[in-house]
Parts: structure tokens; C-alpha cells; sequence
């Protein structure tokens, strides 16, 4: 017989047992994302992701093959999420310049004072394909479009995307370790991205200096 | 007894162990780089290094706490070599743009085409304290002349710091994946690190497009 698919009520019973399975590993990832927030990537333990989200270790496993691919999927959960809501603010923007600096500012930002983005961002590191695959794309449409619409100068767009993203990396690294007093690093980050992308200072420390708009609140989690 | 420093030549036998220590390290090092460049970070094996540096394992962890000790310690000896090479060839020139253009380049072309530097860099991130310790001096060093002298226009020293230091790591990721066809990588790397400290698109393209210097020869290994 195929799964959830019998004449005696399987289907709905499928779906039942689908949506269990998605509020199963929900549940597991907030526990995670709580976990992390509390004590930090390097103490955190399958144990107390269990015991948070108060299923026995076995279903742990059944989701999810060891604490490395939690986090990933926390992380790209989070990547994606931010990303929509961004992309959400940037869409009406008038000037491309301005849509990469609220976007840089934005990332910084969060990644500056969320406990999951703070804690793995710099961990993670340049080459992590979660990480790639939800900004790379978006990275690639804004600066498109700037160079259409003759906004920015870039001889080399997949190496501007890259030199983008290991300088936020960089920079949220450095602030975490070392934060410049009286510098806003939201600001100095988006100015030296708008200079490398064809601006001159005087340019881009005055798209910078426009007020930044907030971010729309982020939605419910999907069950 | 004090170790090696009795009065029966004592203290010739300390110098001679001394020695003695400082070549079985090296020979470590330099059967690790060389199984690196055959097999890659992810095949290294401790039983590789020691077959080809001729010791036992024990050995081995006399000088080292696993592959990944072994594997700083190269990095750092290796990042510092280049380090010292790169100050050669620059210490002379009149226009700071030069200095960081050219350190630039070879530093990212040291890192497309040598298995160690290759291998690693991108893997070791950018948080690696090894990576930061040697090029971070350096790099403020010319950034702050560059101030000095009016040439480049950085707000926010150490994030622009930071910026090029990611920027390079995340260059080499990128060439490494998928290089751009009829670009030089380390020309457009360059350029964009000029623009971000201040100059004009068609000042950091001039400066970029003058002769890249070769390296001094890298010197033997002292033992």
C-alpha cells in the first residue's frame, strides 16, 4: 500500500504524520537556535537540544545527522529569511546605490547582534554553500542592476560579488573583536562597498549618510 | 644538572640537541607541505608525514599536538616567508597605491598557484590568528602611509583593514571555483582594494595596469 494514500482515512493520516514530521524538526531547530543563544556554538550539545525541544535522542537523529547539519540548516534558514525581508524593504528603491548600502547595513547589523548570525557567521566563513547560495543571487541582481543603470563601474562582477561578501564577513569579525568607538561599522562597511563598485568617497559616504530604513518584521515561522 | 651545561661538553651536547630538535621539526614541516601539495588537506595523514620524514609517530608528537598544530605551524612560517619577501620588493616604492597594488597581486597569485597556500587559506578563514598576526601589521603599515602622504582617504582604518583582508581571501575562494575568463584576477582584486581606500576607478586601473615586479627569491630554510 502506498504511504498515506488507502481508502480507510491514509491520506489524511499521511498529511498528519508530514505535518508532525515538519513541527518534529521546527521544534528541534528552536530549541537549537535557543540553545546557541544561551551558551554559544562550541557549548552546545545534542543533550540539551533534546531536552529543550523534549524529544528523546533517537528522533533527534532521525532529522538531522549530527549537530554540524543543525546548524547548517539553522543557518540557512536565517540566510534566506533575512534575505526575503531585505529584499522585501530594497524592491521600491529608486537608486542601486542606496539598495546596496541598506542591504549591507542590514546584514551587518543583524549579524552584529543576533545570537545565531553573530555566533556562526565568521565561524562558517567564505566558502560555506549555504551561506553563497542565499546571497550570492541577490548580491548578483543588485549590482546588475546598478551596472544597467550605469550607477556603478565593475570591470569584474563575480569578483565585486566576492570581495562584497568576504568584506562583510571580515568586517563583522573585526566589530565582534574590536569595534571602532564613535565609527557607525554599518556605515563604514556599506561606503568602502560603494567605493569599490565605482562611487567616489564623496559619493558614497552620501548614500551612506541617508537614513536607514527598518527592516519589515520578520514572519511567523512557517509549520 | 642543569640540562645541557656540565663541564664534560655539556653544553655543546644541548647546542647539538638543540640543533638536533630544530632539524626533526623541519623535516616534519617540509614532509608535510610536501604531502599536502600531493594529496591535499583532506587525505593528510600523520602516518604520510612521518613515513616521509623517516621518524616514528611518537616522534611526531614530540614536536606536535595533531595535523592541525602541524598545519598552523606551516601556514604561520609560510604566511610570515612571503610576508618578508613582499617588504622587500615594495620598501622602495615612491607611491603607497604601488606598494598595496603589488602586495596584492602577489599575494593572491602566491595563493592561486602554490598547493600550501592554495590549499588552505580559504579553508583557514578569516579568523585564522596566524593569517591575521602577519598580514595585519603589514597592512596597516601601507594603509597608514598611504593616509600620511594624501593618497588614500580611510575613514575607519581597521575596518578598511579588515575589508581588504577578507576581500583577498575570498578572491582566491572565487578563482579557485570559477575563474573569469580574459581577467587577471589579481589586477581586479587590486583595483577594487584602491577604490575602497580612496581612489578613482581610473586611478586605481592606471596604478594596477603598471608591471608587477617579480618576488625576490624566496631564501632557504634556515634549520
Amino acid at each position: 500500500m502506498a504511504d498515506g494514500a488507502d481508502r480507510t482515512g491514509g491520506e489524511a493520516t499521511g498529511d498528519r504524520r508530514a505535518r508532525k514530521r515538519r513541527q518534529t524538526r521546527r521544534r528541534l531547530l528552536d530549541a537549537a537556535r535557543t540553545r546557541l543563544a544561551e551558551v554559544g556554538l562550541d557549548a552546545l550539545a545534542v543533550a540539551d537540544i533534546t531536552a529543550r525541544a523534549d524529544v528523546g535522542t533517537g528522533t533527534f537523529y532521525n532529522y538531522f545527522t549530527g549537530l554540524d547539519d543543525t546548524v547548517a540548516a539553522l543557518i540557512e534558514e536565517e540566510v534566506e529569511a533575512l534575505g526575503r525581508r531585505i529584499d522585501a524593504l530594497t524592491a521600491t528603491m529608486a537608486d542601486p546605490a542606496e539598495v546596496i548600502a541598506v542591504s549591507l547595513r542590514h546584514l551587518m547589523s543583524t549579524a552584529a547582534s543576533d545570537p545565531v548570525w553573530g555566533g556562526f557567521i565568521v565561524r562558517l566563513g567564505i566558502a560555506h554553500p549555504s551561506l553563497v547560495a542565499a546571497l550570492g543571487p541577490r548580491a548578483s541582481r543588485d549590482m546588475q542592476r546598478g551596472i544597467d543603470e550605469g550607477r556603478f563601474d565593475i570591470p569584474n562582477l563575480p569578483m565585486a560579488e566576492e570581495v562584497a561578501f568576504g568584506s562583510v564577513l571580515s568586517a563583522i569579525h573585526a566589530h565582534q573583536r574590536s569595534p571602532v568607538p564613535d565609527r557607525d561599522p554599518t556605515v563604514d562597511l556599506a561606503a568602502y562597498n560603494l567605493r569599490l563598485l565605482g562611487l567616489t568617497p564623496a559619493e558614497a559616504a552620501e548614500v551612506c549618510a541617508r537614513p536607514l530604513p527598518a527592516l519589515p518584521a520578520a514572519p511567523e515561522r512557517a509549520v
